[in-house]
Order: C-alpha cells, then structure tokens, then sequence
C-alpha cells in the first residue's frame, strides 16, 4: 500500500492506528500549538450535521441558542466552591490585555454555569420567566497535562452546553432524561454507537451538580468513553448566585436547574467503534459524503461517455438528497481513488466502466463489508438508498453486538480482576455503595464506575469488593 | 407607555437609543465581566441566519468549513511584523495554565491568519493541492480600551474568516471579488442595508495585506459602519510562512492568499438602520419570527374559537415556511402583547377578534409602516407572504434613500467641513492620493477615507486638501 494509506493494523496497535487513520484520512491535524488540534474539513461537517440534528430535537422542545462570553473572571468561579476545585486545576488564564496587566486575571471557560447563572439571576424575576431552556454551540478550554489524543483529549475542543431553569425539582428532573434520551438518539440513531445510560457515583459526577447522568460507549480496546452527560444541578447554584423567582402562590422559590453537553470527542468515538485496517468508515446519516461515484475509463474505451453516465448517476442521487461526489480527476487512477475514498469512510462507492456502460448497469461497493453488486442503471438511485440505510443498520448492529460481548457480569473480584484482564470492557458488579471500595477498585485495577444503570438487576448479593450487603449494580470499566 | 418599552427617541439620542432598543427588545445583554456581551436568543437566531445564507453560498463555491485552535503561540504572531504590530496592542494573553507559568504566553486569536499559514505550509505541496479554500466560524478577542458598544465594539464577538491559497495571482484576485459580491448580496438582499464598496486606503487596510476591499454603510446619525472586509494578501503571508507549491511546470512557486470575514456587528447595523421609536424593526428574510398572531377575545366572546382560528392560521403560514408564534398567553392583555413583539421588530402582526372571526377575516398590521388591512381569512397566507417579501423590498429602499441623502460630493475643503458638520454622511471628494492629506483630514475633522470606489468618476480636478492634482475620488466619513 502507499504511504497515503494506513499502515498499522486495528487489532495490533489501537492507539498508533486511531492516530493514523485520523491524520491520512484528513479528519483532523496536529496544531502548531501544544495539546490543541485542527478539526479538518470532513470533521467539521460530521460536527455540522450533528449540530443539525442536535439543534432540531432541542429546538422541538423551546429551547433556544445563545452566546455568553468565554471569559469568566475569577470570583465567579470561586464562588461554588465544588464546582471551582473541579474546575480550577485545569483553567488556562488570561493575565494581561495588550501591555496591560488585568486587575482580576479571567479564566477561559471550562464550562459556563457560574457566568450564565450570574445572569439568570437578573432575568429570572417571576414564574412567568419561567422556565429558561438555553443553549451554546462554543469552544471550551481544559488546560490537560496528559498526553493529548486527537478528538478525545485535547485543550481546547467544541461543544454545546445546554442549561435550564424549572420551577419545580420534577420539571427539571424530566428535562435532565428527556436531553439524555436525545443524546442517546443521536448516538445510536445517527453514529450507531450504542451506549449504555445511568447515573454516575458522587465520586464521577460533574462538579457542583446534584446529580450526573451519562451516557459510556465501548471502545474496540476494551475502555469505555464518556460520550455526553446529563446534570441535575437541583437548587445547589440557584441558593449561590441567588436564583430566585416569585411563584404563582407569590413566595419567593429558588429555581432548579439542569446542564448538559456532548463534544466533538463523538466524532473521535466514531473513528474508533467502525474504522478498519483501510481507514474510516463513516455512517451514512452524519458522513460528509455518502456516495463517490468513480468513472473507469479504459484504454480505447469512450471516456467521455463514461464520465456523462456518472454525472447523471450523481443527479439522480442528488435528487434524493444524497451527498455525492464524482471522482474525474485525470491525474489519479481508479485504484488511487479507491484507496483514498475508503480512507476517508465514503459509505458506498459507484464505479461505471465500460462494461457496466455497455450494459446500462453501474457496480456499487459498500465501505462496511466490502461487497460489490451491480444494479441495473435506472435502479441505482433507489437501491444506493437503500444500500446506505442497510449500511447503517450494519455498524449499528455490529457495534451493539461488539458491546455485547464486551459485558461481563462478575460474583466476585477474581472475576472482576480476570475480565479486565482479559477483555477489558464493561464489568457489572454488585456495589455496597461505599465510596473507599469505589476507590480501591480504581487504585489497584485501574477502572472506575462509569454508571449505575437504571434499570437495576441483581448480579451478586454482596459487594464485589467487600463482601458487604450488596446495594447496586454498576458498570466499571477502565475509560478514556 | 410602560417601563418595559422604549423610552428614548431614535431622533434625539440615538446613541441611548440604540443600547435601550437592545436591552429591552431583549437582543443582548451586558455580561458581568468588562467589555464583553451577551448575545441572547433573537440575535443569535439572526447571526444563525445569517450562518446560513453564507453558508449556503460559500460551499457553493467549493469553501469549506474548519476549525482552528483558538491560541496563537507568541513567535507566529510575530512572523509578519506588520501584522504583530496591527494586532499586538489589543490582544488578550494567556500566561498560566492551572498553577503552571507558561514558557510562551499565548495570544487568543485577534484573527488566524498566522496559526492557518503556518498550517497551509504543511499542507500545500503541488499544485493539485491548490486552491485551498476554508472558512471557521468562530469567536475573536481584540482587548479593546475605547467604551464598549453592543454588537458594534466588545471585547470579544463572533465573526467567520475565510481563508484562501490559490495558485495564480488572478485567481486571488477574482476570490477576493467573489467573496465581497456575495458579502454585498447578504448585506443588501437580507439585511436590507444598502453599502459602497471599495477598496481601503493604504493607512486603512488589514496590517499585512497587499490590499483590502471592504463594505461600508451609513447609519442613521451620519456615521459610516465598515461592515465587511475582504483582503487580498498578495504573497506576503507566503514568503514568510513559506507556502510554497511545485506548479505543473515543475517549478517551486509561493501562492496567493486571500481572507475575508463578517461579524456579529452586521446585527447592530440592522437595528440601527431599521429600527425606530417603538424598537426593532426586522427585515423578513432574517427575522426569528416573522409572524406573530394575537388572538384578541373580548369579554362575553367565544375565546376557544378564536385561539382555534389563531392556530389553523399559523397553520397555514407555517405551511409556507415561514416562522409564526402565536400569543394566546392569558397573563398579558393584547395591547401590551401588541408593544412587546413591535419592540421586537416581528414585521408582521397578525389580530384576529370576534369581528374578525364573524367576518372570516383576519387583521394584519406591518411592523414597517404601522399600516393595518384586513384580508379575507383564506387569502391570509398568501397576503401576508407578499407582504413580507414588501415589507423586505420597502426597509431596503428606505434605506438606500437615506444613503443617497448622506453622500455630499464636495468641491474644496470648506464644503467638506460644512457637510461633516451639517448631516455628516459620506463625503465623496478628489484626493491626491498622499497620506499626509488623509492623515491630516483625520486629525482635524474626525473623518477618514472608508472606501477608493472601484467606479472611479471625477469630482474636482485638485486634492480637497493640498489642492495638488487629484488621482482619486474617495468617500470620507467618520466612522465606528
């Protein structure tokens, strides 16, 4: 293979092969700045559809789009102080505004709660304003120290922030599992990773909030990845920045809040849960192209009717809908663009030759499985579309299969010890609920509690770790 | 009128004016942190619009979107000396990340030309590289010291950049002609502002462009708003990036660069040209509601039928596309509902009463011109479609006409002073082409050269400050 395509197996160095495929498929590049990325052309607009489909479903339900600033100055941090130790180890500061020093230095958001909540509290003034539904598409800064990993862990990254205010603890209560059930539509339906959801353990929930709830997909390497979070923020900074609302019974209440996000690390998870040895593979609901049709123009053989056939394929296609491309660049052969389009994941490949020319038929290959058919000429359209949402299916499928079997229920901790060993992946084991076993896990085994699952089932009477009266089930995995 | 409406008229305070139809009509809000803003659901429900009229146009011309890091490292601003010396006395630096000094302080982008260029090198190697064609939609920190303005001068806004390398001179050249077309056809045909084009005076340009063509329009208290600028970087940012590309000739070439970009300040344009003592007064095409339907249920009248009819009607436009709100809130009367969405600017509002409702009429009043019509209930739809679509043509002429009405072509000096002093404007004047005279004219009337028009016609034979041989007609004005 050239040195344009992936050199380095899935199965022999994950971690080389992620990197790989990320930077020859141009998804993504290495900035000129440390720990920071350049989200690429093909990347940008996965994030663009995904902020398409995003944006529908919340905006169904009122919520609406704003911009708050990025700089948040130091006393507003401080002011909740959980959610300040948290955050603070990680903030990157400005210091100095031109040749001028600033009087109070101001972080560069790591999230917006305090800013916005500082706010909230001069616009909420009655149950009338109620609720408040906002949202922000930005950027956000974690000043990491470990390595970085392109989409997955870098210091600066996008996302949307979504962030609520309720009257009553029920209401808000429902927004934190309606937005989780979105995310897990958007995930499952549109980049078919299936995810376990739950809730975190105090000792994984965000800072400063009530309760979290995620949302854990399975990565090939057996470490689980946090795909987005669900806050309830109960009434925690409501009581600190004084977020208070004359209700209909005329009394003085603190509001209830919520807040949510999701990055483009999914656009990292994507890369990891369908790419293969030749590169990504991209599912067709959120991929930048769906089809590239490729003319095959043979010695002797009429090239420019070839090339007029592929043209009317792609109308008809677009006619649908479909993203396409056609591939007549002169200066690459059929086999180079072969290579290249699967590299970059194109769901479904059309090649028109002569003899598909010749009898009114156009050969389709799907990037999942590899397999090529022919379909006749006037049933292209029809049988590409169906094609892509098989292929979506496909991934799905292969994904929840590939989940599955990287779930293993354990009676004890030489069980435990032994799956994470073997197979990494989801543990599920029964919890007394004590924080120090939580702990102790994470110290000698490296894995940690990604969630305790709604749904509750008994896996063992007592606590994996301690042997103590059971309380819950939980997944632990090692994670990104 | 209650505290809730505008208390400052556009004719006598526009400055206050300007700042309370803002706050009120609820467009932006000052943030708690200096200089900064706010942009809350409308005006970002604009700038999303105006995302996608550009969008729309600019993929259209094979550009597309990235995104890059937000922090420049000190040595890259500092390649191109006249661009650090443009950029440095406003930029907001990173010093510390958590506890930790940073070895190089970094500045949060003023613009990314340098942190894209020294990216393009790595990227552009042949000419099958070129061109290369992307846009970011992004926020942008310039630690402004003069006051604050809402929209039109903050410490940090939202703006798109485009960037461009092309492999001939001619084709930068065309780029940067295309991009400032289509930045006019937004302007004129959305937001319905009228502006001159041009290219900028050279102690006006962007500090390290060959030259910069820009957009200027006039606001209603004689002041010019720059509105856009597209520049061509000519090989300046090449030579000291070194982007270079082996040609079809086999030969090693430096490409030329254009970059472009509009920002959120387009939205405190609209509100100045088109607003009036009431409010806002939005254009049709982006407006975030285009239509709002006041069910108006007197005492003793079937209020259920009413609210039915207020629905099917927005059925029926919103079958049409367009963005429809009904207010059925009990808690408000229709005389302050009616205030509330004037102050927004909602171009059409839409009453239906028990009259109306015997009549099978519905009542629409324009935001425009305040005029009120009734239309037969099953011509509602396609009425106030055309009445949008007039509603967007009558602000634009509006517009254009008191742009005429602010060019004064001037003769000699004295002319000048007395038309700055009189309606301010636009000053259209011969000039010698030196620096001095423009410099000078700054220092002693306020007024600088917006635009060199790119139809050139003569307006004096001499300079109207020296008195030398003219080379150039010019608009002066002074300027946000």
């Amino acid at each position: 293979m050239s040195d344009t395509g992936v050199t380095v197996k899935k199965s022999e160095d994950f971690s080389e092969w992620y990197t790989e495929v990320i930077l020859k498929s141009e998804l993504a590049d290495y900035a000129p700045v440390k720990g920071c990325m350049i989200i690429r052309e093909d990347a940008y607009a996965m994030w663009e559809k995904i902020q398409e489909i995003f944006n529908k479903k919340i905006r169904a339900t009122g919520h609406r789009n704003v911009y708050f600033p990025m700089f948040i100055p130091e006393g507003f941090l401080k002011k909740e102080s959980e959610h300040f130790a948290g955050f603070v180890p990680e903030v990157a500061w400005i210091t100095q505004g031109g040749d001028t020093p600033l009087e109070e230095k101001l972080a560069v958001r790591p999230t917006s709660e305090t800013i916005m909540y500082a706010t909230f509290a001069k616009w909420i003034r009655s149950w009338r304003d109620l609720p408040v539904k906002i949202n922000q598409w930005c950027n956000i800064v974690r000043w990491e120290t470990k390595a970085t990993k392109l989409f997955l862990r870098t210091r600066e990254f996008l996302w949307q922030e979504g962030h609520t205010a309720h009257a009553t603890s029920e209401e808000a209560e429902k927004e934190v599992m309606d937005i989780l059930q979105e995310y897990k539509d958007v995930m499952e339906s549109y980049l078919a990773i299936p995810v376990l959801i739950g809730v975190k353990s105090d000792s994984e929930k965000f800072a400063g909030a009530h309760y979290t709830t995620a949302l854990e997909a399975m990565m090939p390497d057996g470490k689980a990845l946090q795909m987005g979070t669900s806050h309830n923020l109960g009434q925690n900074f409501a009581h600190v920045f004084d977020i208070k609302f004359i209700g209909e019974d005329e009394k003085e209440h603190y509001v209830w809040q919520t807040s949510w996000g999701i990055t483009t690390r999914l656009i990292g998870a994507v890369v990891m849960v369908h790419g293969d040895d030749k590169g990504l593979v991209l599912p067709p609901k959120v991929a930048p192209v769906q089809v590239v049709i490729v003319p095959i123009p043979y010695k002797g053989a009429d090239s420019t009717a070839i090339t007029a056939k592929a043209k009317e394929t792609a109308a008809k296609l677009k006619a649908k809908n479909l993203s396409v491309v056609v591939d007549d660049r002169e200066e690459y052969t059929p086999g180079w663009k072969f290579n290249q389009w699967e590299l970059k994941g194109v769901p479904v490949r059309i090649e028109i030759g002569p003899r598909d020319l010749k009898q009114q038929q156009v050969t389709v290959a799907r990037r999942d499985t590899y397999q090529k058919t022919t379909v006749k000429e006037d049933e292209a359209a029809d049988a590409v579309e169906k094609l892509l949402e098989e292929i979506q299916s496909n991934l799905y499928n292969r994904a929840k299969k590939a989940l599955d079997e990287k779930i293993t229920p354990v009676q004890n901790y030489s069980e435990f010890a032994d799956a994470l060993k073997e197979k990494g992946g989801f543990i599920k084991a029964s919890w007394c609920g004590n924080p120090e076993c939580e702990s102790k896990i994470k110290d000698e085994t490296g894995a940690t509690i990604r969630v305790l699952p709604f749904q509750q089932e008994s896996i063992a009477a007592n606590c994996v770790y301690c042997g103590q009266q059971a309380k819950k089930t939980v997944y632990f995995a090692r994670s990104y």
